[in-house]
């Protein structure tokens, strides 16, 4: 029997659709993409923000091809394929990875800006919350999401609300780190795109969060990048729904499962 | 009753404690220290390799200072304060950071040798398999160390093997990068430092790895910074005692218990 993710939408719908198109032309960096993960959404926003060239390529995660399998054994997206002049191709993949590999590639300049700070210590400080953000909000989200028990999901909750709250004290306003747009922004920015599922299924009320959250989120949710590689709703919700059910079959969703660290 | 921590031995020795006697004077940058943390000895060893200046204060984190705890409401050590022109203090924590930012704050120069790799692909290469270490060797290490059930201790082991194997097949040797002594092999270092332990008291065959194993971590154990911040192996062991009889009360022993991400 096959699994039930075999039978995910193919392809990326609505304003990411739009962005695929645009992105299919042959170039030097390749993004083998999950248009659904979120940790997928933040290297490919990074890729938007940063304006940097690249060639969009969805990957089926539960068909994953023969070159895609040689880039990164483990087949995970995102992975981006980098070809050299000699005809071969390296591969990295780890979205936090990926995000300081462009800044390495591209550093600042007109063409390219930085979505890190340009002070030594407001730098760390980003890289410090993006672990934040890793380490204490996207295992609560996770949790909330996959876990049955009512009394499991009322913790997971309160883990998210705190993680969520300890960022919020941080942000500057309008952004994590002032005006700039920077990497902590595109971190957190896909799962607060995905709440709404939480919201209608996992009694998640941001409101909880606090005010400054509230506008916070706000700002995100309105960024162009953000916006412009997001799909519909409603696909987004076919996937969710396994979460929800606790029969999704992803790496995240096992270790979720299996009370182990995510992948 | 005071918990079985309080009693831990309250300094470094050996080796390490004429370290720590090097780094008694001011500077601007002093490490919240603690002589027997593993993720704090990755810091520690940085500051060495790099030859930067540091003064070196020990935390007791059974008693925490109140100048620490405004550093880092989180308690943890390792914590870098950074003293500036104004007398104000900054910190920052989460030791793979303080890494990327002593390479910020120092780039490489004849006087202050980088840890990362020159070429832009191969310093992304390094912080990914920083992250292997993060995410499948390190959770294996304390499970094995602390989980009381055989068969719990034969999965933890059976994990550690294939996470270090993995590593292996990547060493260029003699170093994980070759002749250059990056953050891979200070980010394992102290972990297999501690090994021993696990072999007396968890079975652990370091020979089941591979040979490529066994010879890459003979340089690792030989490695001057790893030595010059080792203490006795009589003291580690009453500290890892605590956590091969699960009775542990650190942030790691509690989350490693509880199922939970490592802090």
């Amino acid at each position: 029997m096959p699994s039930p993710d075999e039978s995910v939408h193919p392809t990326a719908t609505g304003l990411a659709k739009q962005t695929v198109d645009r992105h299919q032309r042959d170039e030097d960096l390749i993004l083998w993409s999950g248009w659904f993960c979120p940790f997928n959404q933040r290297i490919w926003m990074a890729l938007e923000e940063r304006k940097i060239a690249y060639q969009y390529h969805e990957v089926n995660p539960y068909k994953k091809e023969k070159h895609f399998l040689n880039l990164n054994p483990l087949g995970l997206v995102p992975t981006l394929e980098i070809k050299s002049t000699d005809g071969q191709s390296k591969a990295l993949y780890e979205s936090d990875v990926l995000v300081e590999y462009l800044e390495d590639l591209y550093p600042e300049s007109n063409e390219h800006p930085s979505i890190f700070p340009k002070d030594t210590y407001e730098k760390s400080w980003v890289r410090l919350n993006v672990q934040h953000i890793t380490k204490q909000i996207i295992p609560a989200y996770f949790k909330l999401q996959q876990f049955q028990d009512p009394s499991d999901q009322d913790l997971a909750r309160e883990e998210l609300y705190k993680g969520l709250r300890t960022l919020t004290e941080r942000v500057k306003g309008p952004y994590f780190a002032g005006e700039q747009f920077t990497a902590v922004d595109l971190s957190i920015a896909p799962f607060v795109r995905r709440f709404y599922n939480l919201a209608e299924f996992r009694g998640l009320d941001e409101s909880k969060v606090g005010d400054m959250w509230l506008s916070y989120r706000e700002k995100l949710m309105n960024r162009e990048s953000l916006k412009n590689t997001s799909s519909e709703d409603k696909y987004y919700h076919e996937i969710l729904e396994r979460y929800l059910k606790n029969e999704a079959q992803s790496e995240v969703a096992k270790a979720t499962r299996g009370g182990q660290n995510l992948p």
